[in-house]
């Protein structure tokens, strides 16, 4: 019998993992998508299972063409509706200056922030409208919403994803169909994406972060399940999360402030 | 024995008393504190003791001198520490050009909506700190994001506001409160506020917007419950809420959106 | 004969004081309005007049009732109608703790950075409208658009500010008056304003900054006069403003840059 | 002897055209590039020579590799230095549900609105920098700052576009180069952009807007030129520009804004 699915597009050991654990603990039978580490993805299945929930995993590379589309033709006929997904892909590829940012760069990052989420929503959200209901969570990050130096190809990649929400809110929302735009705002305690990105650097960078410094991806996950579950007259499209240490986006640096305006 | 006490100015009806009665189903004394209406307030107040919480009423008036003031003092002594507080007074006065907008109003306008979270954050913001650990919620309307004709008094009170908590959440973050501006992006199903401020149109109104057309506060409340106990390694600061088929304050009115850029 | 009037509410050496030579270099008969120091504003307005210009000044405390309504009165019936004007106060008190922000220093804030510049459009702006035509333009800053740590009272102030334009913007465009909110998101060349504020600090302070590091008071005024005199079908509201050195708001310093998302 | 080069991509009879004949007036060779239409390039290029201005035509397919690397190339080697470039293509497609927005539209977009002007500022700006001087000026639109209904494809792409140019600001800056965004959030009076997009309803649309009512492309040009020639130590970097009878981006449609909060 047909079991409402959570999709995870882009499930590592952090934000995604995490949530594909808190809604299968919630009752949904939890598809894990990711592109590679075959060993890594089931032990996240395993883990879920050993726990009582339900879950699968599958191995896609969201930059290829009907990856996304197939496997949402797929999960919803052999296990059952997608009532709730989330893009959880990235593209930091670190801070590089143009001259180092190549067009092959610049392209993937768009192939896999911008254009892989839209091909997520237009594989499922008329699928979902046609319901009158679903989920569709999008992970984000600070580049959405400001561009740094040596960020061309994030910033403009997220800022792209930040406005493609958007759309796909004013389009879909009426039709019933929750979209959020979570807005990452600091260093996840992801060890296998922001690790790997530091390296060498990632346990001096914690220690330097503190007790609770670095977002961790299981409360996040616990944010996601309440903002999935907003009756529909009360939804949230934006949401900004950080740890408390941390300083906003927004925010200068206590050192700097003082001459500005 | 002190008991943790959730404290909200502004307790209404709508987002205001509803939040109390989650707060005190969650163990919370709820301290309810509104201007008028001694009858009604005793009314919200039995309602919450009556399903098995705790909780008493204050009639405050908030535009006065040390009112807020002596309500932490008194609240805090008598009862115990206030652990989460939301700021829930509104300064909407209905459109009017600028010429009707009086100077009076534009400053009562000022010291409801900026002045006073102002002067509560200042009386509790030192305390939770010193106590390391806090919840201020602070409810919010789009015209603190963009200002329309006719909202001189109500934009720039509610602006105020949301700078106003950016600047508190810098400050009190670090020292592990948490500061959270919540955007209210569309009417309340709230008949003694906006049911007031619309009068006989009301009825028309909610017809017109349909079956959860308009926020439901009890759903609003559950949402700042959620936000006031995110552990602080995964805080959000600001969020905004909004009914399914509500256009959020970004968006064009469709008929119009054709022909812009 | 009626002369056309360029009004600013803020003259002293800096952005206010170039703006009134500036229009007046332009045709504009300058009023050049301030609180204190006879001797500095009559110096300016000798300097404006010396190279050919048409000017006079004012003594007013823009936070005493009735003193901007007089003004505008005084100045349409004496000289001519206002046909642009700056609102250039600031209320930058430095960066303070909210413990140190009084109740007082709050209030005169907000009295000076946002119900002064509300009083004077309400003074000037219904005039205008008849006139079908006119130029409003307010000083800005980065505290308008996010709030620091110690930036309670003047965030506050300058939030309020800037959705105040905004919707003086949405009534009074429409009716041929242009309103513009300029973001001076940097420290100004403007020994006496920020170097008092900094005192001794403001030499090295500039040094710091470099060649061309601080913003030109002069430049200002050019972008003043362009913004002013856009014909109707291509209005700009909001502009921002920096050195080509400086850190936008919305940027990390550089250093910090690498670690967030 | 090498001659200052403005350079224009998106030249048509609207912005991009307009801009080029006021560079050139300022002293400027301007090379207008376009992707077709040889005789109308030549009418533009033929009237700002015969006003006694300097100017070429390119045809070039921004879409395709390498065309604006070597046009870049080809004009620094062969007319001199661009010392300041205008992007100015737009990839509006008019609204389309995101089922109707296919894959290719949606890359097209993409490689049209945010992906070129990537290729043009990697190509360009180095340049500058080590100029220490240039600047760079990017027409963007309204759905850079927010997405509607049917814009999946043209707010992801100039979204996208916006986070580009405040990374490319962050990154050239400092070094002496000046970007600039400047956001069309109105309809420009350009019948071979809009009027082809909106076709048979142009001359009644131009009607409903009236008088001034549509943004005139030679008062952007000023503005442009305004910019692109303010010192070093006050450059904008955002401005908006609508005409004065237009409703900005984010005010509400008059009839709706009262019950709105």
């Amino acid at each position: 019998m047909a079991e409402k699915v959570f999709l995870v597009i882009g499930a590592g050991a952090g934000i995604g993992g995490h949530a594909a654990r808190r809604f299968a603990a919630g009752g949904y039978h939890a598809v894990l998508a990711r592109r590679s580490d075959e060993e890594g993805l089931q032990r996240l299945v395993d883990g879920i299972v050993a726990d009582g929930g339900s879950a699968s995993g599958r191995l896609i590379d969201a930059s290829l063409p009907d990856t996304i589309e197939d496997l949402i033709d797929d999960v919803e006929r052999a296990i059952g509706p997608v009532e709730a997904a989330l893009f959880n892909l990235g593209a930091q590829i670190g801070n590089r200056p143009l001259a180092a940012t190549t067009p092959r760069m610049f392209e993937l990052g768009w192939r896999l922030a911008t254009f892989a989420p839209y091909r997520l929503a237009r594989a499922l959200l008329p699928r979902m409208a046609e319901r009158g209901r679903g989920a569709f969570l999008v992970t984000s990050a600070t580049a959405a919403v400001r561009g740094n130096s040596g960020q061309a190809s994030h910033a403009a990649a997220m800022g792209g994803r930040r406005m493609l929400c958007q759309s796909l809110n004013a389009e879909f929302a009426p039709q019933g169909v929750h979209v959020a735009h979570i807005l990452i705002d600091a260093a996840v305690d992801a060890p296998d994406t922001l690790g790997k990105m530091i390296g060498d650097r990632w346990d001096a960078f914690k220690d330097r972060m503190g007790e609770d410094g670095l977002v961790d991806p299981g409360a996040v996950a616990e944010t996601y399940w309440h903002i999935a579950h907003q009756p529909r007259s009360a939804w949230t499209f934006e949401a900004d999360i950080r740890p408390y240490r941390d300083v906003p986006w927004w925010n200068d640096n206590p050192i700097t402030a003082i001459e500005r305006n």
